[in-house]
């Protein structure tokens, strides 16, 4: 079977229906040597180890295969089965793991409506109730995501915020970053996009990597509760055996900030989409954003026929069946020419006719 | 970093020490291309899985990470959490897992003395009491490993058999296969090596991939029962999102049966340091045969000098610590020249000094 | 150590508070005798049985521990654990149950906001979204409560509309019926009581018994999912060994319908302390009343000081910490003085000083 | 319906077929006036707390519903997830609770050959390998039955040598004592029964109870680890409302040592049936002894009519079906008179025709 690049079309459906990033693969391709020890213990695994202290600061890290399994392994790291997780109603792990925390921790997730699906403590606070009731799971770890599923950043203040309320009333902070990168391009850092957090999901798959995700444990409380992890990780069948290829290709994104050069480049796509259609929407265009864009997508509500005529140019998902809220998400691997297609159909749909 | 072939030195620790074969990581590269769909709707997955219907015949097949999981996939898919899986005490599921099946299965393994790791209709017999009684886990299930963590095989008899009883006593009969590639380059075909299972866990990775596995579900009962899979294994956190990479992995090795040709290469040379070592042997050193080599592996025990000799040529594992039994696996990347190496090594030992 | 009377002291707290019904203690010590097979194979525990049959029509009856107990049991024997649960954001299993469903069972709980504790269609339908989408827990069954933990009821046509909903979107209907009695003796009947669902948890301890409740599975679709019941009741350790003492307890409480009579008594107790309060509160005591009572019990909102002075008479929870709503509960063991105690208290807080 | 002394015939299947002692019914009644707090708040738990405190020293002490449920919650409250319990082959967590332990806390269990049921440090050792090793789960815990489930005793000094060896190597003990009182009675105590124990398994049920088991932890560390048991229980489902009526049980139970006369009933009657029955095979009855008896319980093989005519006279169980080994298990209740009878049957059976 031979494939070709028409194969492969454009499309803005998500950021994991892009390649591998070259470099990426050629990463791998620079470790295929003779042999290695599996399951962690070779000198790729302890090499990328390095570069994740550099960026990140002090911290257990232990790769794994996907992002539910990074959310799975760190909150049930730092959580009994007994505890409860609040996080957003729009949180990747309430809506869109297929219950894996509830199933595979035994616990319980409490989730708080939020239009921007970021949380406040205001939004949290009346959820700490029925302390020390043994009949109620116990709120003990708050779960953002950032950036979050529909598109919008925690500032730096936001998160100085949250971490000095969960100080305050004894709870975990948990950072989904599936596609922290975009908040560290923005915020000045990995460290500094999620700083605050007790433990962080580090998304490779979605910013150009073939697979893999890291779980960081960063206070040292969380480091401390970690120390069982291997077998944890293990038992929840994410120890990877060929370490050194999903370790390569971590220890290239981290280089020299390549994952940065990979961010700068989506968001700049994104923002370029973005504009676009706020221009087609001044042209009369039936385009009613719906979302800030402030990471690597665009949430907006078409009108039915520009929304088919879009389609045309580009696969992407109804976010909301309801209101029929789209996402059109951008990657490392979008092109200009492309973005600029889906502007100009969307430009024409604002022209008289 | 810049990494040489010197960093990563032979051994005979583990078929999963081995890197990538240079064509499967080419396959990879070749649909690095554009956007695919996430999730296994892509074209990718669909030729792979044709090929899947080619070797083995009707099937429902899915992938997922690694081995622990498809063996947890395949159980969990055919069995209730009351019900019971037998198995070899030697079974990978049994003893490598680190409990991965009871916890996220809920169910039972009871294992069976075999000093080869074969499971035999005798052995199972006695183990099917208890029917009915509402206090006991009952067994419904037996797992067997072809070829098995001792190196050693079913003949297609043997299966035959095994296949007979599991019907006469309404048993699920699974094959896993992380090496089932070593039974079918002897037995005449992957079907061939895994007659009768109604599921199989069908590995890639110690066979030259990068990472994958797939679960098979072959008999018509099975694949009733696997309609629910996808949910089950999104749960499991086992749905991987750039399913392209995988299956064209799965491609490449299916493909006019390239996963024999590696297959061979692994056999011959564990047959190659099988006599070498016996001769050696019978030169008088210090070597006991455990097991007889049916697959990629020699397991022995080696006199305290010779297998720190042994040791300095390459690393391999002492499988038992109570009786210091040794397992020397071979990959598709194994050297004649590494394991003449180690074979001279040994006939030095029974050279008279 | 001798106990006295004054050592229970009246309360309102709640009505598993309350002591046994000197005839179900009596109908226990009536099958004090010898020897019978434990597990549920008694001859008293088929008595009961038949009991069961009468009342509900044909159905699977199975008695465990505790009301938990019996929900989770419910609801784990009709959906998968990738299946998800609609109920209330009122409803015990969310709240009252620390995560049993999600823990044991491995679903998602997805509750909706119900003012009275009560689910329309109306309230269900946006729910249904996403079918078929793998990383989406799917909706599979609705549960209510009959009566509501807020001491609302469903009318007979209620029931009805909902049955005919989860008929149209493939959903399982499951009631906890904990103090189903109290629904039961304003809808005609036990049965009347629940009628359409799929699977009822049915409650003892709360009406009388000293312990007990019961599992039915109503529908022949749940009858033939309960098949495989008692290893999952074993399993998840809700077996009870000298059944024919649970049995007995059952036997009396549906003979006869003598539940009939203790929820009537709670019923009447519920009503004189509701009309009580209210003419109170046009006396101008401070109550704002914050449910309807439906059932046997009474929630209001007192001013601080009725607050205290009420507790001074009898113990009782406040139910929501926010708003200081309070719940007074009323059981077959009320007495009509204790009533009007608690009564003349509050209008002595609507007197002028 | 009303129930006879004929409805309930004598049998020696198991001290849960019992009735419940007519002392312990009183002491329910006795307790049951007005109201009381739910969940292990009120006055008798408290006095029944104290009354386990004089017994076993201090300790954490919590009541569940049944035996199952006690080994688990008991052995869940001191070992992870991905540690495993060693135990013998007969263990009632082994074999009799379809799974429970693996099931809801996602360990492994291991099994050890034992022909009594007893474990030694000579059994144990070999099973403490490849500790720190991720793949596979660490042995954590050693659960021990006492008596066992074959019905021999441990002796004091054997007690302290597993306590000894567990500390050596870091392991738990655990004690599964359904029926300690029956060690308890020939040791000197409830303490001394199971000195040593971090956790233990204390029944009730079996030993003249209407329900009700108790979990105690006794060492310090375990009394650490069970600070968040409240919740563990409530969400296994364990935690009964109505307390007061289990803890009155206990406290009549522990009070002025009742429980020494109960087992000394039970244990007399045994030696009575075994010493009978020994005499009968004296006279060529065809009964083969399999185990000693130190506890309440006759274990041998009977020749085929022999076996029938005593099941004309008691009912009791074939406890291997294999070799048609039964079990006769007396209790608080078996008669004198029952016993003469059945030894009768069997001295018959020596007489020559």
């Amino acid at each position: 079977m031979q494939w070709t690049e028409t194969d492969f079309p454009f499309g803005l459906g998500s950021d994991n229906h892009s390649a591998v990033h070259p470099r990426i693969l050629q990463a791998i391709s620079d470790v295929n040597f003779g042999f290695a020890p599996s399951y962690g213990t070779d000198l790729v695994t302890r090499e990328a180890d390095k570069l994740f202290q550099t960026e990140f600061g002090l911290s257990s890290v232990f790769f794994c295969f996907n992002g539910t399994a990074a959310n799975v392994l760190a909150i049930g790291t730092l959580i009994e089965r007994h505890e409860a997780v609040i996080c957003s109603q729009h949180a990747h792990i309430a809506v869109d793991e297929c219950a894996a925390p509830e199933s595979l921790l035994g616990c319980k997730l409490i989730t708080v409506a939020s239009p921007d699906a970021k949380l406040t403590p205001e939004m949290i606070q009346p959820l700490l109730i029925r302390r020390g009731d043994q009949h109620f799971a116990q709120p003990r770890l708050v779960s953002i995501t950032q950036p979050t599923e529909l598109g919008t950043l925690y500032s730096s203040s936001e998160l100085a915020t949250l971490r000095a309320f969960c100080d305050r009333h004894g709870l975990w902070l948990h950072v989904d970053g599936a596609r922290l990168v975009h908040a560290a391009a923005q915020l000045g850092g990995l460290k500094q996009a999620c700083l605050g957090a007790d433990a962080v999901s580090f998304g490779g798959t979605k910013n150009g990597l073939l697979f893999g995700e890291a779980v960081l444990f960063l206070s040292s409380r969380a480091r401390e509760r970690a120390k069982n992890f291997p077998y944890f990780r293990k038992q929840l069948m994410q120890l990877p055996s060929k370490t050194r290829f999903l370790s390569a290709q971590f220890q290239c994104f981290l280089e020299n900030r390549f994952w940065q050069e990979l961010s700068q480049h989506s968001l700049k796509m994104a923002k370029k989409l973005r504009d676009g259609l706020e221009e087609a929407a001044k042209l009369g265009a039936p385009i009613q954003f719906t979302q800030e864009t402030q990471s690597n997508a665009v949430f907006a509500i078409f009108g039915e026929q520009l929304e088919k005529a879009l389609k045309d140019e580009a696969f992407f998902y109804i976010w909301d069946e309801h209101t029929r809220e789209a996402r059109l998400m951008t990657s490392w691997s979008t092109k200009d020419s492309d973005i600029e297609r889906v502007i100009l159909r969307a430009k024409q749909a604002g022209r008289p006719a």
